[in-house]
């Protein structure tokens, strides 16, 4: 195992040609990193691919990909219902273990330095990587999408942190940056009532004064009869996951209904159930090295 | 990493000469095991070797701790607080990861037979790998201790399960069985009142009639002017460690008294953890490959 592991989700702009999104992840292979996941939406057309690495062979895997994206995606025959300005549209690294968010910065800046210089692309730092306020927001980049950047990236305050001054003519622009994992995080409520469902969503979600790093909304369960307030948690260090758990739980016993159970969506990292149980057991200055197996990987290292 | 894990805690009768205990402990190297921990106890003249490994690695590495161990002790010269039988007086295996009981039961067959033939050690099969229900609880074989053996073990009745019906005349016997991970957790409470603590322990503890896998007794912690029940978890799968939270807890509040926190001694298996984070969110089905650094491993095997 390596010793840091940073994840990677570049979300690319095909995801109806399965031959062309394997042949893409394909080009990733290589020591330090490993595809793990791959992920095609047909409606939005669009696909994400996790990888996993240690930062420089994560930063090659990268660069392959956005080598072979280009080569076998063209943006000018491009359809599908979710926003996107790129055959790359987005390249997200995220601090997994042994990496710090720091680390997430600076591998996002070399990696998007070497796709303007080797690949000719346009490229913004987003997130925790942008430059200024206004590049924090990944939608606010990406507003006018591929049709309209021809015009945008000639606006001085739309100029790219790396890159051409103008568009690539089949694959647009790309944005890259860190950000903090994010989880996918559904609580089930035993009740049919919408109501109650979208009530807790807007309480507990951060847009309408919930918490900080929650987005909430709710959805009925046509087909098991009940509803669910389903969520994206975007920092579960800052918002622990047991926090929002318990402040569902409770704003849904006020109106008379109990939780019926939850569901991570995708997956989480290990530390995120170490911090529930931690918290859940009242465990003062919990380690890893509490964890048998964490210690038995200290040990061999 | 190995495939499989499982955990070998030898209890050896020696806890002052440090140098010999690490020289018991260095005999264990070699590949496909590895010295994690080891815990004098002089007060106790004993020590716990903590050893982890593969199945075949695990075997030879404890073969060589014995045959060192018998070397370097001799029981005739040995006092101590602690009841003790052998040289080497318990040697248990625990299933960590990709290993069931079934295996440890095998592989600790497997060792007994070999210490019986190559060290010329009488050998018990305890716990998990009890031939008999006498066997099953290590305290009744050891009745007696070195002292008592000699007569002992030419009873009918305690005929070793290996090797020869006589006790080694510096080395004793040895007991080898395979059991669950046994999991040290004390639970403080915010009161002075020892009464309110050895309460809650009769409680919990199976013996008095409560969970079927704790044993807990209740301990003042003088220099913080609290309580603690202090517990062996001895099955965390069927008495798992949130329930005897939840009931500890439930005790104190009828009391009125709080959870002030809790502590894990020494070691638990990350499944454990993983348990108390699934029952505290009701995650349904939860499983490890939800954890993304399960996911990695998974993926890089």
């Amino acid at each position: 195992m390596w010793d840091s592991i940073i994840e990677c989700v570049p979300n690319i702009s095909e995801g109806r040609r399965r031959e062309v999104v394997e042949d893409v992840a394909a080009a990733v292979a290589g020591p330090g990193r490993q595809v793990i996941d791959l992920s095609l939406d047909p409606d939005h057309n669009r696909s994400v691919i996790t990888i996993v690495g240690e930062p420089d062979g994560l930063a090659e895997g990268v660069l392959s990909l956005v080598r072979r994206a280009v080569e076998r995606i063209d943006l000018r025959e491009h359809h599908g219902e979710h926003p996107r300005m790129g055959a790359v549209d987005v390249i997200p690294f995220i601090p997994v273990r042994g990496a710090t968010m720091d680390d997430c910065v600076r591998l996002s800046r070399t990696v998007g330095k070497r796709i303007a210089e080797e690949i000719d692309l346009p490229v913004y730092l987003y997130e925790r990587s942008a430059t200024n306020a206004a590049r924090r927001n990944l939608a606010t980049i990406r507003k006018g999408e591929f049709e309209g950047f021809a015009t945008k990236i000639a606006l001085p305050e739309w100029e790219p942190d790396f890159g051409p001054k103008e568009i690539h003519p089949s694959a647009g622009v790309v944005a890259v940056g860190a950000r903090e994992f994010l989880i996918a995080y559904n609580i089930n409520l035993a009740t049919s009532d919408l109501t109650v469902a979208k009530e807790i969503a807007s309480a507990v979600r951060s847009s309408s004064g919930g918490l900080r790093y929650v987005k909430a909304l709710g959805f009925p369960l046509a087909e098991k009869g009940i509803v669910q307030v389903s969520m994206n948690l975007t920092n579960f260090k800052k918002t622990p996951i047991l926090r929002v758990f318990d402040l569902v739980k409770r704003e849904a016993e006020r109106r008379g209904v109990l939780v019926a159970g939850s569901e991570i969506v995708g997956t989480l990292p290990r530390q995120a159930l170490y911090d529930v149980a931690s918290a859940a057991l009242q465990i003062k200055g919990f380690s890893s090295q509490l964890v048998l197996e964490e210690r038995i990987e200290s040990a061999l290292r």
